[in-house]
């Protein structure tokens, strides 16, 4: 057989050290004497046909950089069993002969469908919220809480300066890793993650009434998005310890920014890992990382995994932030 | 006479660079002959004698922190008649010959006030809002104003990642300068301020069309607090554009930080000229900075004075922003 | 006349914000009628022809990036008298009516040579160094004093763990402007500038021993790249204090990142005048900033001013830092 | 037996992360029920009895903090069988009954001096090198290597402008792995390290001319401190290749700063999981993170251990950076 193409896309929400994947599938694929196409906008740039070759050079000064050069989107269309015949086609019209699929469990099971449809895929996990089962880590997620712990630890200077109480909402939706790991980084008093119930007036209010008596006067305390409802917590807090309280809510800034070492590094490791299993015909894989190393898992396999969430820690960060 | 003792204090909101100003108090009051009383908590301090000695290395190691060492507080007790004289008297009973007030123009009235109680004041313009019509520089401004160009700087990351729009709300509740300043920086399609009415239709989305027809895909819309609303003027946006649009509130992330270089050196100018005033037996001046000169003005005189936008500055951020 | 048509190059070290300035050129050129032409790599592009037209588009998301996308160049070709008429030759033959020209001082003698040529030009000063005479601010000099002083607070942190000395070389061959504001901004306890002599015994010995009796164990001393010599420096102060002390070259790291908004906006305003003056058809001007305000200066007698160094404010930094 | 008292301290070099190791420390000892000891300056401290008591409050608003607060240095007097007993009598004698040490090998093998005088000790692996055979990650690794690549990207910025290339020395005396992880995260052409022996030509030459043929026009090559002579290096390459280039030592800057969240997280871990052990009477542990976990050994076991790069690393990172 001769060259083989491949191709490239991100899809869901963006997170930094996407482009640092990219770079690695494109030159490893290069390298390895693939062809590599890059696909806009995610599963809309397989349908509409918004594909181009990309060589050594396409990639280069993209490391260092947020977001996806790739871009993203959502596709209903193909979230439809026609979508993903349509995909299928235009993959085989344009000489695809695998896929890169970086992104989020939704984006694996596009990965999945499309694969079940003739197209081998194979799925790197990005996404901040490190919210995939089969993966300790994703690409994006120390960037995403190193950008949170700059944010709060400016918040602590003006909290501290007036003796106040902040209550910062940070990203996590149904997953609470960023706000323990953040809430642990920053020293928060208490962390509120969805995974963990929490009984305001012991978890908050007697936690900072304990620490008050040994000579603190300022707090935070970290929210998970899926937790949620800072303002009304803000509202309470100043309510029952007289202390004044301000709810913040991180946001979108959370998903930009240049890359860490960690996020280019492990993304690049993943990309090269994904290029090797479509050289060797491998199909309907993830790259995911267990125990520190970088493996592949069947997708189907992958989605059906539930998240543990780490409790250990969780009490650890609530017994030394005290 | 002998010795001369004088006191520092930082007031109203806290603004990174204010430390540099404490250090630059104490260390050409000491190094003067003078002796350097450190007050917390703002005017509360001088009302409760929450007063300490301070030499050359209790402003150690704090030129690059935020925040203020001193604490800042309002002082509800301090806005009274009697609240000023029992301050006035305070200052008697601990030896305090002159004091020097870190803040905005609600803590040079404070300073105002305390001169007429027979204390000689300084006022030294700190607060990251530039809302004080007599300086053309505030200490605070240039930290606050990058931290928020950092964060959005991240947001467009994102933004553009998914061709989105990001309708951005900066500090500044009656002044768009930092609005203005922040929206040049990141390149804002439009910049909304308090100080210019706008037209929805013709400011934004119109200028969004025209430049959409130019290529662009992505926008950032810049709106000053005092102007507000961001979350309606996104729907706003998305409904009549169809562009996803995202409504994000830096909020109190942009008070706190390390203080950038021109905060800490124009702190550490104005702070050795307060102490030069107060050694010369001046009284009821304020520090300020017009023309990038540092002079000083009648406190008094100062806060009569009114602040005027840039209306031609903000005419070239909307002509180069397209 | 029809349209006319301008060119930007950007000329010598490259600086953080001269994007900034290309984009201002760009859009308020297009905005006010005119054809924009970008130049590669100072005045070979010129030479070379080495030119492409840009649109609204070409300057897109450049604002917050280091370095030059127009890349830059010494020209030894264009330093002679015929490469002056061969770059003019080039210009007329291109339909060149203007150029705009960033960098220093070098690069405006070449302005004003190709302006004696017959292509008028106009030059704005980008140059990390602020060593332009006619000029308070040059474009790039905050981003070079930020980037420094952070790099210095990190050095901080481990000087102050091992009770150690840090000498620090600072960019700045003639001028000493950069290492002046950065001494006062790290709190360095003596700051040596080409401008100034020193005596090593008495500014740097025992201003050190001073302080240490005042209790301090740690100390940082700047250094200007023209005085130099830092490693040296570094012996001869451990030798004679006996405090361990180590020498660290910033070099050229301090020349990159992303601008900082002053030169963000700086660099917009200068780039919106440029294009001003060639529209009105001035010629052989430089824009610069006098006492905050941006005004023009014939090149001519902007290159014959001398520079005069702050002594004023280099008095007050060594009586504040102690 | 009643309450038990515990020591820490931090020897051999600083890393960003010490605070939060001594934090957890401090706050997971007292939260036991144990009292708890600061040592300054290493083991210098517990020799001259430089110990003071810690509570809650003394490890406030330091997890941000590089540097250590309890100082740092080496101990040429307890690197002696007298200096070890010293050291034990003192502990004796100040009623320490286990002391927690956060450093490299060299303050491990005083750990196990110590502990076989009678003073159960743990160790924490604390440095920037991460050159700890027995744990795969040590404190301040993560934190030296992100301000090792922010400093590189903004080198990059002058390098593109300039169509250069930068040899930049990165820390890393004996262990590669900084200069490795930081290589790959730049995207560096070429990574020189101790473990791996090079060839001029054909590792970085021709790498360089190959990338040169598909367009590139700018280099990184990344040089670890044990290979050095990175002066001589650029010479040769500039001389062989004529493109422009120049060298760079990062030097100690890369010791500072507020330590990244990874940093944070695991310094936290380990600090509580050394008062555990000291806590169950255990003692001569290191506490160390193998595949993602932490776990402890035996530090004499530990100290024999031998460090193995990863050369399959190695061979990718050269394989996309091209």
């Amino acid at each position: 057989m001769s060259a083989k193409t491949i191709a490239v896309l991100t899809s869901g929400g963006d997170a930094p050290g996407m482009n640092a994947a990219i770079r690695a599938v494109v030159r490893s694929g290069i390298t390895s004497g693939l062809r590599v196409m890059g696909v806009r906008r995610g599963y809309n740039g397989l349908l509409t046909g918004d594909v181009f070759e990309m060589n050594l050079r396409s990639v280069s000064d993209i490391i260092h950089r947020g977001g996806t050069m790739l871009y993203t989107a959502r596709s209903p269309e193909f979230n439809t069993p026609e979508g993903v015949q349509k995909a299928a086609d235009q993959c085989r019209r344009l000489g695809i002969d695998g896929v890169v699929v970086i992104g989020g469990d939704g984006s694996f099971r596009g990965a999945r469908d499309l694969t079940g449809a003739g197209i081998p895929c194979i799925g790197i996990p990005g996404t901040i919220d490190n919210d995939i089962a089969s993966s300790e880590y994703t690409i994006g997620f120390d960037t995403a809480m190193n950008t949170a712990v700059q944010m709060i630890d400016r918040l602590r200077d003006t909290t501290e300066s007036h003796d106040r109480c902040s209550v910062v909402e940070v990203m996590g939706r149904r997953c609470g890793d960023l706000a323990l790991q953040t809430g642990i980084a920053v020293g928060a008093t208490t962390i509120l993650v969805p995974e963990v119930p929490y009984d305001f007036q012991k978890d908050i209010i007697e936690r900072m009434q304990f620490t008050q008596k040994t000579g603190k006067k300022h707090f935070i305390i970290i929210v998970a998005e899926g937790v949620g409802h800072v303002a009304e917590l803000a509202d309470s807090i100043e309510k029952q310890t007289r202390i004044e309280t301000r709810a913040t809510v991180l946001g979108h800034v959370q998903r930009g920014g240049s890359p860490t070492l960690r996020d280019r590094v492990v993304a690049s490791e993943m990309g090269f890992h994904a290029v090797q299993l479509l050289s060797e015909g491998k199909s309907n894989r993830v790259v995911v990382m267990q125990k520190s190393e970088i493996i592949d898992l069947d997708i189907t396999e992958a989605l059906q995994m539930t998240r543990t969430f780490d409790v250990e820690l969780y009490k650890i960060a609530h017994k030394i932030s005290i």
